[in-house]
């Protein structure tokens, strides 16, 4: 059972709830600002009758939050001066931060091309620990740089729950990671960060379990979630995870949440990335999320997988013509 | 290693290689009518020294025919009045034919709307020996009553060796199943029957394997192939396949053969074929193939999968739209 | 619904039942010679009265023959002198059939070792049409001498509905391999050939969809089925294929039908086989299939997977005794 | 390239390496406390003159101390007074620690039947926010006393960085689970507390992942690792999860560090337990780890894949006996 609070419940009215809780006999755990979740067979009467308990419901598994429970269309994320949910949005950068001169330049081709976001890592899950794991602060603050000059929103990835305060200050919306989608440490945390996040599935998480994981974001404060695609393992061993791009209609019908597609990691060949990201687009993603490098035979991780900045602005005429008919067909739908 | 004949070989001379070939101290096997492969450590001398042997290559596993091979652009396949690998053709019509007047009316339907091809399958693979198996011959006559009518091209599985003759009759193009694509007796005969075919990706195969299974059809005699993706089977509960899309772009960079998209079988969900037919087309394939039902609740097969009839007009003129954009891009990064 | 017919049906009667069936608004397939399944909205009453018909019943998709149905205990299946299903039984050979004189020495190696029943390869499903497709009608008159001489009853794959014949001639079990699994043309023509058959699980076949090929053979008359896990096609990159031990309690709980597994396609490395080979044991197969080869390193197929005959006696010894180890853990159980 | 610093390096020298790092033009990124990375293009000469380096390597991709690199044997990894690696090492216990009675009545149930390690969560990671989340500080408390009790040294996982401490004065080995196997920012702390940890491979995890999850803690400081595999995700829906039993003779010859599987996440289904703990055994793992619960059916986690406390005594007597036939084995082979 989940116990639904009040809006302006404080801290110690849900001590007291816990406390109340327990002595009827329940294992009580806080899951978010509002929401208690009590386990064992205990007797609920005492607390439904507090004044901050909004009400008591029988949970069956469904989710408050990441679900559509009734409600039509999107949920528009605002990420600085954009609107995910709303039109098409482009996010793309380097895979990592490489220098401050690199960014820059990644930043002003993808303004230029009519990009959205600007994405760029300054903490790196890397599988090898001998490979380079990013700049760390020093690559936030060339973000924040990048930022300041385009005027482009930054998505960046957040890691470790003591970089939370640091990659906030930075980054319109926090991504969190595929190797992360089911650390729930982290995402509570990052729950409580006041910004929007952007969550990877993880590599072999289902659309239920990538909901879930969205769930713990919102029932912990999180203001908004946009969910992303990014390829998951199968046997198929051409290219490096398989894009699933079923996920698209999938997830629009299961969630109010805008949902973005990554076919640079979905993918892992830069050659392949025009041609999914259509996709995506023509498939009904609210936008599509990749990796640009103007050298990418030198980055320091997966150039392979990024695209020449030359190819950019047809890229985005394109993106944006397929998702206005694949918008409109979705509207025919409904 | 290889030898390639020359193309007046008669069945006589390759008698003759074989004993020449068995004779030098090699295991020899009929590959294809003009190519016969070598195994053991035999003597090559004599056997290059035959008039109908064209030449002998050390053949290091790379395939012949359904390989680029240096070849650009795409090997254009006629199915009847229509040119797979020109243009955007789109294939539809029931999973199978369930009766004269429901394949009738279908094949109305997908004329109206601008289908190039009907598809419906007279003989069905089905898991379970208590499902509906296909009408048989019977349903192979109501095909081509469908074709006479409405002048669609028809496609439809061959399942047995000892049907070959007459789906071949019947069909312009002959479809081998995903169930079918490692089923090497079967492509040896198709090989053989004088019209092209349409091979699906096995569920678990790679783009190696399906390539390589095209090869026993072109080296035996095919006269052209159309490969079709149609989802792979992985850990992905949503759809119950997932439709490997990245297989566009990788088969159009390996292979001069078209290739088409099947989201009816890549998700198993109706609702979610529009999205996965105009990601298809925007990701640069040359066709799709879906399913269509007057009454998908009532299908003998797969209704779940198939889209309503009322849906196809506006799914046709999308796909056309898509298509083009996505023909231009390729065009522009060649 | 399916119709279960008595078993001295006649093939006249049979007709009959058809004829009865079609007037009465079915459309009627026959399954076997005993089963004809209906689809369609018909009346039953007048079949119900035709002296031939036993019973008919609403099938919901449950399996008659290779379910438990409240069977307990395990079918045994001859092969020549050996049961399978009672004790542990150890099948070893080559990959293929290369030669008189090599099948001839890994008979009387796997004799000498204590193996039950001789694989071999006569016929072989090869990705590439440019590989050794086996022997053919010789590899299976030298596999009859080598039962001959050594009493070792053979196991070999047949893949062509034209070859059943001649392989059953010569095998004691018929295999039907993983890429065939689901060629149901093939495997309604094996049923009819009053041999035994070993069929391997496809390589992304579910357990239920494995039951069902069986069904298809049993229902068309196999006198017997052995189910063999092989491997499974997954991310994991280790191996060549993922064994999935599971299956034996899976199986053994779902069927009474005897299982085996066969560690040398299951993982594609020799070296690993012994290990695999007695989990298989342990986790309480009915058998195991292993590959064993003079020279690995020249074998014209898969040589890296087989084992080394010097290896040999130790291992069946462990696996005898292993497997007496898990038949009393079973048995305690129930 | 690797630095490899000397043993007694202080803080300050390392500190003087990366200067010394940044002015020869290298990004230098500390791995381990005896391991500097460094990435561009700089001068190694002044690094390779520093008193406190002891060589820089041009590395490969390989790892340093998860690899054999020639080392044969297994590396022991002592849990309090048990040492895995020498012998079979069984672990098991309630999935979660759900009462001081519940964990109590395990351990003496499992220290009575022989268990050699108690297992037992006090922190679970939970797909859904609304699932039990464990006991944490108290279930620690009760782990404790189950030890002290019954002199079972215990091994239970860690999610959150903040709770390494905490857990590691609880814990005789910290469990890193699979849902955190590529959680390096999780592993980089672990590393540092001081105790061996059980490593789970990433339920998508490839082998050579695994191994390089595992470096991060053994460059990171960690004493000693235990690698488990406890199933992977497939397309196989009969279990949830496939145990990839090849995993075990695959990381015996990769890795000297001893390998543990997980027969009950491994499939998720209590009465197959038994038989794939036995598979285990027998394929040379050098331990298994599986739930116990007095009454599966009123768990408050994963009850279904628990096996009841009176199968134990017999399945530990099996497992020793099958384990010991195993290692007999693999010491004949070698």
């Amino acid at each position: 059972m989940l116990i639904l609070c009040r809006q302006d419940i404080t801290e110690s009215q849900r001590w007291a709830v816990l406390d109340v809780a327990a002595r009827a006999g329940f294992i009580a755990q806080v899951v978010g600002p509002r929401v208690i979740a009590l386990f064992g067979d205990g007797d609920t009467r005492e607390l439904s009758l507090l004044p901050c308990v909004a009400k008591i419901v029988d949970h069956e598994g469904e989710l408050l939050f990441a679900s559509r429970n009734g409600f039509r269309g999107t949920r528009e994320v605002p990420a600085g001066p954009v609107t995910i949910g709303r039109g098409f949005t482009i996010i793309a950068g380097p895979c990592a931060v490489e220098s401050r001169e690199a960014i820059l330049a990644a930043a002003r081709t993808a303004k230029a091309a009519g990009v959205d976001l600007l994405r760029g890592g300054a903490y790196k899950p890397r599988t090898s620990p001998y490979s380079f794991q990013g700049l760390g602060r020093a690559g936030l603050g060339y973000l924040r740089e990048a930022r300041e000059e385009t005027g482009l929103p930054v998505v960046t990835e957040v890691l470790d729950t003591d970089d939370i305060a640091a990659v906030a200050e930075c980054a319109d919306l926090l991504q969190v990671g595929t190797r992360n989608m089911a650390n729930y440490a982290l995402l509570k945390r990052v729950a409580r960060a006041g910004r929007p996040v952007l969550l990877k599935r993880g590599m072999a998480a289902t659309i239920a379990e990538l909901l879930a994981a969205a769930e713990y974001l919102l029932v912990g404060g999180c203001p908004g979630v946009v969910l992303c695609e990014r390829g998951i393992r199968t046997f198929s061993d051409e290219t490096r995870f398989t894009l699933d791009l079923a996920a698209v209609p999938a997830l629009r019908a299961a969630t109010p949440w805008p949902v973005v597609v990554d076919p640079s990691h979905g993918t892992g060949i830069g050659a392949y990335v025009p041609a999914l990201a259509r996709a995506a687009a023509a498939a009904g993603a609210h936008g599509v999320m990749f990796e640009i490098h103007d050298h990418p035979e030198h980055a320091l991780s997966d150039g392979q997988q990024a695209i020449a900045p030359e190819a950019l602005p047809a890229l985005v005429r394109d993106l944006r013509q397929i998702a206005g008919i694949a918008r409109a067909a979705e509207g025919e739908k409904e």
